[in-house]
């Protein structure tokens, strides 16, 4: 049997890829084999492996089928990176950091909107958020390079120690070297491996609220009126109430207040 | 009267615009004004400004009528940026520069391809070519910022003095203060204003092959077969007639001699 993928390449199926994308989001192997039996009947030839993935989701448990699909929830974040950054600024924020959002900084030179700016332990750093709206997109050397000379023009003027480099996709192999090589601090869809984005988003419990099996018209009235994370929504109820009608924003609510119970 | 612009802009008709349009390619004001009036019959309100400037091209005494569209010509050496590397790179060597065109160099921390690497009187100098496909869109601080990050990884393994950036559009503010600030070197579409691409172009008398009179698809296998300024055509008489149908061959052979003629 053949699957179709993404780019449109055909591929044979491959059980051991799915059990392993089935893992990932934490079951143990067991259940993984007795997920894929459960689907099996469904399987056809030419099948897309979006439509396979859907079907894997639906017999996953609760909360695991949420997390599963916290890639696409941030890319549901686009098409523009301004949500993105937003999000960034809450994880970073539940870390323990002090946070500041999209600050124009004089530099020696030149004064730039940085993304994030950040602060712990009286050390500052600045955070390049690079938001990719395509699945397979990787983040490229010239993103590296221009965090760089950005962080080179505020670093005396700014007292900044470090730039952040944040992707909600890979890194290539010579963006990894490039940073390693620099000192710059990378954090991509898993990268680095014990801390990429799907963990810091999973330890800091701040979800986008992409996430939330609401209609997608809904998810961009809420990214328009600055709803980013699922917080947002239980912390400004009035405010979103008023947004919908009352029946619609009283769904959103009780959804969100589902989800965060079950990853909480 | 008003014209659409390019973007979709309706815009009041700006006779001194036109005017100003007209002299750039070097004719006398009283000329300007006469080709102006010579295409008043054929304004209507809503034409757009490419139809308007069609009109005043025709009424041009070669050579400017091909001058004028130079900008035009290198767009058409797009979408990628390939041809207009080759390009700069003959305009250098033009200029007395020894040229190496797409080299990959060792950095401190990663290889880069350079799009030109040129040098005289024994200093060496990164360019980059940066080829926007769109009129109107302007080099962007970003990709100052990483030609500068390129060429600090490259400097000391390369013994590399200072970097260029080069681009067939405009520059923003941002970009000119920053370069003037770190001490990059700019080409751009009439930047620096003594010496601007258009300039260089000029003085080199390096043409592109896009300037012809030809047909699209006829340069377009041009560009393919790494044609790509006037000159090679020239130099490369027998395998352009191998690529052709005889006549077709010759015709282009013979309008490319013809606007050297007129040119030089």
């Amino acid at each position: 049997m053949r699957v179709v993928k993404r780019s449109g390449e055909l591929e044979d199926f491959d059980p051991a890829k799915a059990i392993n994308a089935i893992l990932r989001v934490g079951t143990s192997p067991e259940e993984a084999e007795a997920i894929l039996e459960s689907v099996k009947p469904y399987l056809y030839d030419g099948m897309t492996t979006e439509e396979l993935y859907r079907r894997i989701r639906s017999r996953l448990p609760a909360p695991q089928a949420q997390q599963y699909s916290l890639k696409k929830a941030i890319m549901l974040l686009g098409p523009e990176g301004h949500a993105f950054e937003s999000l960034m600024g809450r994880v970073f924020e539940q870390m323990g950091y002090q946070v500041l959002v999209r600050q124009i900084l004089k530099g020696r030179c030149v004064s730039h909107e940085v993304d994030v700016v950040i602060v712990k332990d009286g050390k500052k750093a600045t955070v390049e958020c690079k938001f990719h709206n395509a699945l397979g997109t990787k983040s490229s050397i010239q993103e590296a390079l221009y965090t760089w000379g950005r962080f080179l023009d505020l670093k005396d003027t700014n007292n900044v120690e470090k730039p952040w480099l944040v992707t909600n996709t890979k890194f290539s192999s010579e963006v990894v070297r490039y940073a390693c090589c620099m000192g710059m601090h990378l954090i991509g869809w898993k990268y680095p491996e014990d801390g990429g984005l799907e963990r810091m988003i999973d330890e800091a419990h701040i979800y986008p609220i992409t996430v939330l099996d609401i209609r997608r018209s809904e998810q961009r009235t809420l990214l328009y009126h600055d709803f980013v994370i699922c917080d947002d929504i239980v912390e400004r109820k009035p405010e979103l109430l008023g947004l919908f009608p009352r029946e619609t924003g009283e769904r959103i609510i009780k959804k969100t207040e589902e989800f965060l119970r079950n990853v909480r």
